[in-house]
C-alpha cells in the first residue's frame, strides 16, 4: 500500500499568539519559523498581516523557508468587494504563497456576531476565496464554529463549504472553535461531510483542547477521511491551547495505523530532534518546560513505580510505548523512597559506578535515601545529589574542598539620595589542598527591587574562588531554582532544587534541605560544585 | 432512559504520586483525601500500604469517607499461598473496605518480568483475589498491560481476566500501563473483551497520557461499555500522568450522550468547587497551576483574540463551551474593563469598603492590579495586599509607620567545640509618629539545622517592637509561607505569600515580590502588620 500524503499545519505563530501571556516580537517569530522548518511541517502560519505592528513587521522580514508560508486574514466583510476591502488587501500585500481566511459557517454567529445575511455571509466565502485563487495564491477556508454549526443548521454550514470549494480553496478546515467537540463527533461529522462530497483530501482539521481532547480529535478526523491537521508546537493557542503537534507529530509517525498508512514532510532526524525543538519554544518564552508533556517531557520516560524500575532494567519496552531517543528525549529512573535495589543498581550504572548486587552499602545507601526523603529531600529531582550520596556511602567520593565558613547579608537602607536600596552581599571561606580560600561578592549597584538576594551572593562568591579547582568551575552557570515549604519530620523545612548546567552540555540538579532558606540553598551549591569537579575527575580519569 | 451509574476511582494518591517530583506526607494524603470526599467520587485508592512509611502511616490515620477506602497492593507471589505471602498481608491489614490488586496479563511481561509460568500467573490471580473476597473485602483486579497483552496473545490475556471474574473481582480494570494505545483501540478491545463474556458493568479504565489521549481513551471505553473510570485530580501520575479526572468530571457531567446517559456521585455543587479543589492540590504541592487546563485553568475561559472578546460581550455562548462559573471557574476577557470593574466594587464592598460606581480611582487601582501582577504579585491569595492596595487606591490608607532600614543575616560557621552552627540576626529600623524604633533578633542557640533563617529572624525583630503600635500586633502569628518562582515581567523572581492569624480569629494572607527572596518576604511581612492595624482601626472607629 503506497503511503498516503499528510499535511501538517502548523499555526504556533498566528493561533499559539493567543495563549495568555504570550506575545513574540517579530525576530522571535523568525526563530520559530526556521525551527518549524527545519522540523517538516507542510505550512507555516506566520499571523494575520496588517492586525498589529509586530505581525506586519514578520511579514516583511519573513525568513526562506521550504514550508509553504500562510497569511491569516478574514473574509471580506459585507457591502463592498473583496478587490476594495482594506483588511483583505493588507493580507494579500503579504505576498505569501498561500493565505488562509477564517469565515462563519455556524447561522448563529452569522446572525449574531457578524449582523449580516446568511447569503451575504455565503457571497463573502465565495468571493474572497475566488479573489485569493485569482491573485495566484493557495487558498484555505478555516470553516469558523463548523461543528456546532452542522449540529445547528446542517444545510448551511454544508452551504459554506461547497462555496468555498467551488471558488476554488486547496483546503476547507472544519474548525472546532470554542473546543468543546468530543472526538466521537468530530469523526462522525466529518465522515458526513465527506459523503457530502467536500473530499478528504481538500479537508483540514482544527481543534482545541478544552475538553483535553484536541490531539483525539484530530485522529478521528484522520481516521475519517480528512488530510490536513493543524496545530502548534507545545499546545499554544487561545484558552487551553490548539492540538498539540509536537505530541501528535510522534504519533502519526510512530503509531499504527498512522506510521504505515500515511507519510508527512517530518524526517526521522527531525523526529530526533523534537524534544530539542519543544525545548527551545520554551526558552524563547521563558516558560519552564511541561515535564509531564507526552513524549517531550523531562517525566515522559522517567520510571518510579519500583515494579516499573526493576522491569525496566530487565528490558527497556516492559513500560515504554517508543524508545525515547527516537523523539529525542532520555529515559530517567529516579531514586525516591518507593524505589528498589534494582533501580538503585541500573541508576548507579548509567552513572558509571559498578557496584555488586548484594553489597551491603546499597541498602545503606537506599536506608539514607529513605531517611533523608523523610527529612525533606527529594532525590528524584535531584540526580546530582542523589549521585554524591551513593557515591559516599561506597566509599567513592573524592574530597576536593570543605566549607569552613560564609556570612551572607541582605539589606534595605536609604541611600545618600533618601532613596530606598536594597543589597546582598556574600563571603566565603573553604579550605582546600592548598590552605584556605575566602571569597567575596557584593552587589555593587544596589537599586529597590534590582538586588538578587542572598542565594545569588553567597554563589556569586562561591563560583568566584575555588582555589585549585577554580579552572574546573569557569564554565557553571545556574539555570533554575525551586523552593518549596514541605515536612521534615514534623517541621515545616524549606526545600530548595537547583538547576545548574555547563559548557560541555551538561545539566545537573542538586537539592539542599533546613529550615533557613539561605542554608538549604548552599548545600544545594555546594553539592552542584562537588558533583561537577566529581564528574570532571571521572572523566579525565577514563581518559588516561 | 434511566440513567446509569459510572463509577469513579481516584488513584491521586497512588499512581498520582509516581509523579516524578512529588511525594505526599500523611498529612497531605489526609487532606487530599477528604477533598475527593467532598468532591464525590467513588472509590479513594490511597497507596500501597507496606510499600513505604507514608503510606503505613497514612493507612493508621485514614480519614472516615463516604467514599469506599481502597488499598493497593500486587497478586501474590509464586510458590506461596495467598495466605502466606507477606505483601499481601501487609495491604490486608489496613483494613480497608475494598482492595485493588495489580496483576499481569500480557505473557511476555510474565516471562520477562516475573519469570514464571503462565499457568503459575493465573493461579496467583484466582487466589488472590479469592482471598479478598473471602476476607470479605470488595475485590478490584487492575490487568497490567492488558492492551499490549490482547494484541499479542488474546486468549491469555482473557483467560487472566476469566481468573479475576470468576474468583469474584467486582471490577476487572483494564489497564494502559504503558499509555501507548490510541482511542480507537481502546474503544476496539473493550468491545472485544464484553462481546467475550466479561461485563461492562464490571469493567473498569485504567489510561495514562502519553500520547495525549488519555482522556480520550477512557471515553472511549465507556461508549464501548466500561463502567467505571480511574483517573488522578490534576492527571497526576506516573511519566505523562493518568486520566484527568478534573477534565473528565465536568465532561461527564455537562457534555453529550454522557450527561443524560449517566450519573455519578459529584453533585453540581461540589462540581462548582472544581477550580477551588484543583487549586488546592496545587498548592499542596507548591506547584504553578497549569493556566492552560480544560476547565479549571485560569486561561480556560481567557478570550485574548480580538475577534472573540467582542463577540463574548454580545453573547457569551459564542465561544464558550461551557459557562465557567459551572465549575467554580472565571471568564476572562483581557480587553473589557467593565466586568473588571463590577468586580472590584463586589470585592470592596466584602471587605467594607463602599465607593463609587465610575469613580476614577476604580480604573487606576485596576490597572496597578494588572501592572503588579504582571510582576509576579498574586492577589487571589493575598487578600491582605490587594485590600491595602485599595485603601491606598482610594486615599483610604492611613500611615502607621515606614520602614527606615533592615539588615539581616545568615551565617555558617565552626563554634568553639569545631561543630558546624548555623545562625540568624535581624536588625529593623522604622519611623513611628513617636519617633524611630529599632528592633533586634539573634538566634541565640545555634545548631546545624536548626536555624530558622533570614526571614524568620526579621519577623521576630518585627514584631517585637512596632512603637505605639506594639500592643495591637502582640497577637499576630505567622502560620504558613509560601515560595514560588515566577515571572516578572523577563525576568524569574521570587514570590513569597504568607499566611497570619490572630486570637481575634482572623486570617489573612499578603504577598511580596522581588528577585530577593528576604525582601520579598519583608514586603509580605510588612503588609500583614499594616493590614491588621487598618483592620483594628476600622473596627475600633465604628465602635465610636
Amino acid at each position: 500500500m503506497t503511503p498516503e500524503r499528510l499535511s501538517l499545519f502548523d499555526t504556533t505563530l498566528r493561533d499559539g499568539q493567543q495563549t495568555q501571556g504570550v506575545q513574540f516580537s517579530a525576530n522571535e517569530k523568525t526563530q520559530i519559523a526556521q525551527a518549524l522548518d527545519a522540523l517538516g511541517v507542510d505550512y507555516i502560519e506566520g499571523g494575520w498581516p496588517g492586525a498589529n505592528p509586530t505581525d506586519s513587521a514578520f511579514f516583511d522580514q519573513r525568513p526562506q523557508t521550504r514550508a509553504t508560508f500562510t497569511a491569516f486574514g478574514m473574509t471580506k466583510r459585507a457591502g463592498r468587494s473583496a478587490a476594495n476591502d482594506d483588511v483583505l488587501a493588507a493580507v494579500l500585500n503579504a505576498n505569501t504563497p498561500a493565505v488562509c481566511l477564517v469565515g462563519k459557517t455556524y447561522d448563529f454567529h452569522v446572525d449574531t456576531a457578524l449582523g449580516i445575511t446568511l447569503e451575504e455571509n455565503l457571497a463573502n466565502i465565495r468571493e474572497s476565496i475566488a479573489h485569493l485563487v485569482a491573485q495566484g495564491r493557495e487558498a484555505l477556508f478555516d470553516a469558523e464554529h463548523f461543528f456546532d454549526g452542522w449540529s445547528a443548521n446542517r444545510a448551511y454550514a454544508l452551504d459554506c463549504l461547497i462555496a468555498a470549494r467551488d471558488a476554488g480553496a486547496r483546503w476547507i478546515v472544519l474548525c472546532d472553535t470554542n473546543g468543546g467537540t468530543l472526538p466521537a463527533d468530530v469523526g462522525r461529522i466529518t465522515a458526513e461531510v465527506i459523503a457530502a462530497d467536500i473530499p478528504g483530501e481538500r479537508l483540514g482539521i482544527h481543534t482545541h483542547d478544552d475538553t483535553g481532547n484536541a490531539v483525539a480529535a484530530s485522529l478521528a478526523a484522520v481516521d475519517a477521511g480528512a488530510r490536513q491537521i493543524q496545530g502548534t508546537l507545545n499546545g499554544l493557542g487561545e484558552r487551553c491551547g490548539n492540538a498539540n503537534l509536537t505530541t501528535l507529530i510522534p504519533t502519526l509517525l510512530l503509531k499504527e495505523p498512522y506510521a504505515s498508512r500515511f507519510e508527512t514532510g517530518v524526517t526521522p532526524d527531525a523526529l530526533a530532534r523534537l524534544t530539542r525543538t519543544s525545548r527551545m519554544l520554551d526558552d524563547i518564552l521563558n516558560r519552564i518546560p511541561l515535564r509531564s508533556a507526552p513524549y517531550v517531557g523531562a517525566s515522559a520516560f522517567a520510571h518510579k513505580a519500583g515494579l516499573h524500575a526493576s522491569a525496566i532494567v530487565k528490558d527497556p519496552t516492559t513500560y515504554e510505548h517508543v524508545a525515547p531517543e527516537i523523539v529525542g528525549n532520555a529515559r530517567i529512573v529516579p531514586m525516591s523512597n518507593q524505589a528498589g535495589q534494582s533501580n538503585l543498581l541500573r541508576r548507579l550504572s548509567e552513572m558509571g559506578i559498578e557496584a555488586e548486587k548484594g553489597d551491603p552499602a546499597l541498602g545503606r545507601i537506599l536506608d539514607t535515601v529513605k531517611e533523608r526523603e523523610a527529612q525533606g529531600f527529594a532525590y528524584d529531582s535531584a540526580q546530582a545529589s542523589f549521585e554524591l550520596l551513593a557515591r559516599k556511602g561506597l566509599g567513592l567520593a573524592q574530597d576536593f574542598f570543605d566549607v569552613e565558613r560564609y556570612r551572607v547579608i541582605s539589606e534595605r537602607r536609604r541611600n545618600a539620595k533618601g532613596e530606598i536600596v536594597v543589597e546582598s552581599e556574600a563571603v566565603v571561606t573553604i579550605s582546600t589542598r592548598d590552605g584556605p580560600v575566602t571569597s567575596y561578592f557584593k552587589n555593587e549597584h544596589p537599586q529597590e527591587m534590582q538586588d538578587d538576594g542572598p542565594v545569588n551572593a553567597l554563589w556569586q562568591a562561591l563560583k568566584s574562588d575555588l582555589g585549585p579547582w577554580q579552572a574546573r568551575i569557569d564554565d557553571m552557570r545556574l539555570t533554575d531554582f525551586k523552593v518549596r515549604i514541605t515536612q521534615g519530620g514534623t517541621e515545616a523545612v524549606t526545600q530548595v532544587v537547583i538547576d545548574f548546567a555547563d559548557d560541555e552540555g551538561r545539566a545537573w540538579a542538586t537539592v539542599g534541605v533546613s529550615a533557613n532558606i539561605v542554608d538549604a540553598s548552599f548545600q544545594a551549591l555546594v553539592d552542584a560544585i562537588e558533583w561537577k569537579l566529581v564528574r570532571d575527575t571521572a572523566v579525565s580519569k577514563a581518559a588516561e
